[in-house]
């Protein structure tokens, strides 16, 4: 399937209004509980620097703050350039609906030049993606539909007989249908994991991101070179307090290379 | 020492010069290498949104991104609410210096409730800070001086023989002269971390921080609670790759309570 006309391609298409402004609208696919999946939003907030004609570099940085509901109509996001550097550019992102700011972001572009590298978190222990049954998720929302995940650790099951003392998830995740890997995608996959308050107590109640940080450490060129793969992705909470749990996550390829680490902070009440 | 007298507070100071912007002046107390030390001016951006009239709540979530260099001369800050909800606040900071944008920033303030909780990371085994000498950091720079530092993992050596497979650095941490704990202080402490690519190879090399996030785990009655402790502070690297390095890091209450987690993406030439 060509990229341009895949599900994840149209629910985050821009049209260009003038140079720093764009319309877009969320698709039924990507629908969560209430209004769009965030890591659909996250990534329409980049694409609006991606296809910005004084884009310089390729993606490094990323924080989303979900700041109001989103509601099934169009929406404009304006993204100015803050600084650009010799080799680094920092934008500020912002998405509007009815006149209200519904998102804030901002990004960091960079052009990078190969030099010393290590990674030193090492890749876990699983068993390869092909060794994993797609998981039949039991949750009735739109945007998990477009996901096949293939669950290690930590399936959401809404049972509290699961509850747990980890909120640790592990899964090999691609998009549904398969599409080729690229910074769109990385970035909604970044929020692909269920809040870790679920997984913790296995019950229901309201909770949802507040703001989500995404580091970029692949370039567009490698990313491209693993084509439909799926990547595994894992995330735990290190504290659910007073309303607000954070958590910490990566996305790894599945040769072992660590492609993005993230981390949110999510509301909950509970 | 009363907090209005320590030089943290001289050095994060700032003067209204209308409801959204501030002036402001670093202090050669906190200077790095070259410009101020980057939690200093972390916290100095969060300071605005602290003073603004229109403040509702306390810190939750804050991203700073380092987008040019600062100089030994006045600064302008901007903070402007983006979205005031019924118990979140979202804000938008711009620093500015010669009419342009050298840092930028998002905050997340939030009336917390108290509800369901549960601290899923561990507190480390290490030693109390009493049982651990203060460390003579051997780095000719200014804001170091500003810590009272007690390494227990992790000492910058800057002797190439030091370097090692490991970034991980723990040390308990307080303001030096000491200082009773407050969002200000927890943010720049966010940023006392030297650049991990450093702890690696042990060799000097250009670094800085180019974004950070620090997300809030603990109230301001909670942390004045704690008065002048010190903080045990641990970071480390996941990925060091071509130019960026992230770091991921936790600071702790000496009772074992984890009061920020935060991250931060590291440009460096090596």
């Amino acid at each position: 399937m060509n990229n341009s006309a895949h599900p994840l391609d149209l629910a985050t298409a821009l049209v260009a209004m003038d140079e720093d402004r764009y319309t877009g609208r969320f698709t039924p696919a990507y629908a969560n509980m209430v209004g769009p999946f965030g890591g659909v939003i996250a990534a329409s907030m980049l694409n609006a620097v991606l296809l910005h004609p004084q884009r310089m570099g390729e993606p490094a940085a990323l924080t989303v703050n979900f700041a109001g509901p989103i509601s099934d109509a169009e929406f404009q996001i304006s993204a100015r350039p803050s600084r650009s550097n010799r080799s680094t550019q920092h934008w500020n992102i912002e998405l509007l609906q009815d006149g209200e700011i519904a998102v804030t972001a901002t990004a960091l572009l960079a052009v990078r030049r190969e030099g010393w590298s290590v990674q030193e978190l090492a890749f876990p222990e699983v068993p390869a993606a092909e060794a994993v049954a797609p998981t039949t998720v039991p949750v009735p929302i739109a945007w998990v539909k477009s996901y096949q995940m293939r669950f290690i650790d930590g399936l959401l099951t809404m049972n509290s007989a699961d509850s747990s003392d980890s909120s640790l998830s592990r899964l090999w995740v691609r998009d549904e249908p398969a599409r080729t890997l690229d910074f769109l995608s990385l970035t909604a996959l970044a929020d692909v994991f269920f809040p870790r308050v679920f997984l913790r107590r296995q019950m229901p109640c309201p909770a949802g991101t507040v703001s989500m940080t995404v580091y970029y450490h692949a370039s567009g060129h490698e990313l491209d070179s693993y084509g439909q793969q799926h990547v595994l992705a894992c995330a735990r909470a290190n504290q659910l307090r007073n309303g607000f749990a954070d958590q910490t996550a990566e996305l790894w390829s599945n040769d072992g290379k660590l492609l993005v680490t993230t981390q949110q902070l999510v509301y909950y009440k509970a």
